[in-house]
């Protein structure tokens, strides 16, 4: 079993919410790590909290280099093409992940550059409307999903690495499909970015004396509209093939329940539509029993075994 | 000051999450309240649990009567007329209130039944996705919002009881129009059921797979769609008008937005505009310092002067 093999160490590219956090949970799980950040208020509040940062992306990329470490992206989606050419020229051999919340463009930068050959790309599924290194958490990873990409011909070595880093920060391992992953987030992630931004606007449209009546429904359903708005931009538009897909279908059930209500004064459809999907999503997430798989990494046609065992609730436990 | 003289019994008609919850409130807060419910499982449990509460609606209504007791309309809004109808035959003096969650249909259906001149109407601004007995709680309403329906020419003494009422269960009393309550309850409350369902339903459509990444903008922008489909129904449907304008505005938004993201690949707009529309929520609901209204009800146009109050955020306070 390889993952009893001591691990290389980590080097996390970028310390906002979710590489920060990574940085922190890895270091205080006793693994070592170091990070990078353009900003220096960010690098010295990391240092004053007992963190090995550096503002020196050459140098950071050189250290990696020279220490075999595995390189975790984990600055802005437009930042990747800037920080992959460096990575060409300074580490162009380490294990390389992401942390980037679309699979398929990663995956298409990381090919234009030559780096196919040591990536997986990854994606863990946390996250808060606050951003920024005082809102690191080395708990943030506790629990939650983690998608390792998982796509034919994958290196099941650098696999096998980039799935013991989630493991380590207390992930669950889900292996998919670049695409896969993709299209899935258009749905349960990015799409709800404008179902709540939609909902808030509409409903301070009514006025004051409407936003003083809001009360849970409101509260919850429009809280991830209050993310930093070049946040949600940058993760919304990298997955726009998929998202105007998820877009168009919402467009044309909320048309039909418009109708019905007019026509009809009725809005049944969908309220039973959308009692049955949510219950369903209760039911998948109240499951507290997930099988591992037992395929090993590497083995004969394991890409599409991993794929298949994830899509009916396996997950990978190293 | 009238509301130091001793308050009426208050009679809550419909023993379910609000009315149960109400009864249960006033009950432990020590003023004089009993209880209706269809029900003879819901009015066991109720008596286990120390409350008066009976399934004769005639009886209930005849000692409300006798006792001058203030009705609460708390059974479902399909039940309303038929519940009107016993009202004017066995207690038609009786100051009465509701609990419904639209104003104007409730108003005019009492004003049919010939019962307007003690009726002010009212809607605590509180509720989940549980309903029934077991879900009520007596801390429900503490810190909400309660609107006290204040049309022109309401009774002033009754209002006073209304607003007393919900004040002795720990609510904000906010006064506003029946209309103009109905068209922002719209915009905060009923259509974001129909934006979680919607949500909830086009990402379950993605699959197995999609459900289980989902995370926390699923979870809470689907939350209300958990709710039991026919009370969801019975609310939305009442304000179908209000509820038609929203859900066109909605409607259009996401339409400029598909078109947006299509031709210029971009969702700037409206993930700009949900942002803003979210922190204007969050400062309202932030501020702690809200002014008490100091016209007396019955002066000279009262009724005008608290919904204008009540717009730049004052509250009545008693």
């Amino acid at each position: 079993m390889t993952h009893s093999a001591p691990q290389p160490p980590v080097c996390v590219l970028g310390l906002g919410l979710i590489g920060g956090s990574l940085l922190r949970s890895l270091h205080d799980g006793g693994r070592r790590v170091f990070g990078y950040n353009r900003s220096a208020e960010t690098v010295s509040a990391a240092g004053a909290d007992g963190y090995d940062a550096s503002t020196d992306l050459v140098a950071t990329l050189s250290r990696a280099a020279q220490e075999s470490a595995l390189i975790v992206l984990a600055t802005p989606a437009t930042t990747i093409d800037a920080i992959l050419d460096q990575i060409a020229t300074y580490a162009p051999n380490c294990p390389l992940t992401d942390v980037v919340s679309v699979k398929q463009q990663v995956a298409d930068q990381v090919y234009a550059h030559g780096l196919s050959e040591n990536f997986v790309g990854g994606h863990p599924m946390a996250g808060s409307a606050e951003s920024g290194w005082q809102a690191t958490d080395p708990g943030l990873f506790t629990g939650a999903v983690w998608v390792v990409a998982t796509d034919d011909g994958a290196d099941p070595q650098v696999w096998r690495a980039v799935a013991q880093l989630a493991l380590d920060t207390g992930a669950r391992v889900i292996p998919a499909a670049s695409d896969e992953h993709d299209r899935a987030v258009a749905g349960i992630s990015h799409l709800p970015h404008l179902t709540a931004a939609v909902t808030a606007v509409v409903g301070a449209g009514e006025g004051e004396l409407a936003l003083r009546l809001a009360a849970g429904s409101f509260r919850d359903g429009t809280r991830v509209a209050g993310t930093a708005p070049h946040l949600q931009q940058a993760m919304l538009e990298a997955n726009s093939t998929a998202l105007l897909a998820a877009l168009g279908e919402t467009i044309d059930r909320l048309t039909f329940a418009r109708d019905q209500l007019r026509d009809a004064g009725t809005v049944e459809t969908l309220v039973a539509d959308g009692f049955r999907a949510r219950k369903h999503y209760e039911k998948i997430h109240a499951a507290t029993d997930e099988p591992a798989i037992s395929v090993e990494p590497g083995s004969t046609g394991w890409e599409a075994a991993f794929r298949n065992a994830a899509r009916t609730g396996a997950v990978w436990t190293g």
